[in-house]
């Protein structure tokens, strides 16, 4: 699948709109380097979260670690950074859940999702979001509190995390 | 939590900018009325979805049903409208399985999700969207499949129809 044209119609400082020709169609979309978010799980056995104000939502929304792609840079790479940057967790064990578009109708965001599992816990570099603050939740935890979950690659994130510690450890 | 100003920054035909103002910083929101996505399970027991070409993703995506609030218009209502239209299925237990923002961090689109079962099977209005094809998933295919689906509700939306269907009925 190939657009027949594409233009810039529009370019702010963090985002901008294509507009594509497909045969008889003109198709709005919303352009986007990609992201990645982590289901980060600490040493404790705890998934960590971060809480911080979401101006689209008006509120505050518990969501997983994530950020978005740098111009060459490795999906992981730039998790490993994110994750660090916003919880001050590193090292541990890494592997892919997968990756899936975010709203594939208009929006070219395509999200890669980790699974990091016993983290170190260092110093958050709290400079820039002042704002974010982290929630620790152990597996039981995140079953009971899934509804209070608003943020679509958070549910998707920790059921398949559910999933995951279900099949590889007796309960 | 609430912005000092907002200006629009460009619209299209179907997509518009905003830019808040949040204190010090000019926030870009891509504006949405809100969309809903259906987990329609028919009577045979079967998981309909859609596959459709998807503009952004320069491919056919398979999803869960879904579509655009209309103004005014009650979510559970459109999202029957939508499902008749897309897939033919009407009818059914309607209940709620949450709410979501598919994007939160510059995208406004809170998305309602519902899982429809026991739906009757008609003919879908397929006069506008000739490349919609269904799909049809035992609850052991979803199980098995879930590593194909690459979009985020609908990977939300299946892990979700199987912990319910899981913990309602026994294997």
């Amino acid at each position: 699948m190939k657009p027949d044209e594409t233009r810039t119609a529009w370019a702010g400082k963090h985002l901008e709109v294509s507009i594509e020709r497909w045969g008889e169609r003109d198709v709005e979309i919303v352009e986007h380097p990609g992201s990645v978010a982590i289901v980060a799980v600490d040493e404790a056995d705890r998934v960590v979260l971060v809480r911080q104000p979401r101006e689209p939502a008006r509120k505050r929304l518990i969501e997983l670690p994530a950020g978005t792609l740098e111009e060459g840079e490795a999906p992981e790479a730039t998790a490993r950074r994110e994750l660090e940057e916003e919880t001050g967790l590193s090292g541990g064990r890494w592997r892919s859940l997968g990756r899936f578009w975010t709203s594939p109708g208009f929006l070219r965001e395509d999200m890669h999702l980790f699974l990091a599992e016993e983290l170190d816990q260092g110093e958050p570099d709290t400079e820039e979001d002042e704002e974010i603050e982290l929630v620790r939740w152990s597996r039981a935890e995140v079953e009971q509190r899934l509804s209070e979950i608003e943020d679509a690659k958070t549910l998707a994130g920790l059921l398949l995390y559910l999933r995951v510690s279900d099949s590889s450890e007796p309960d």
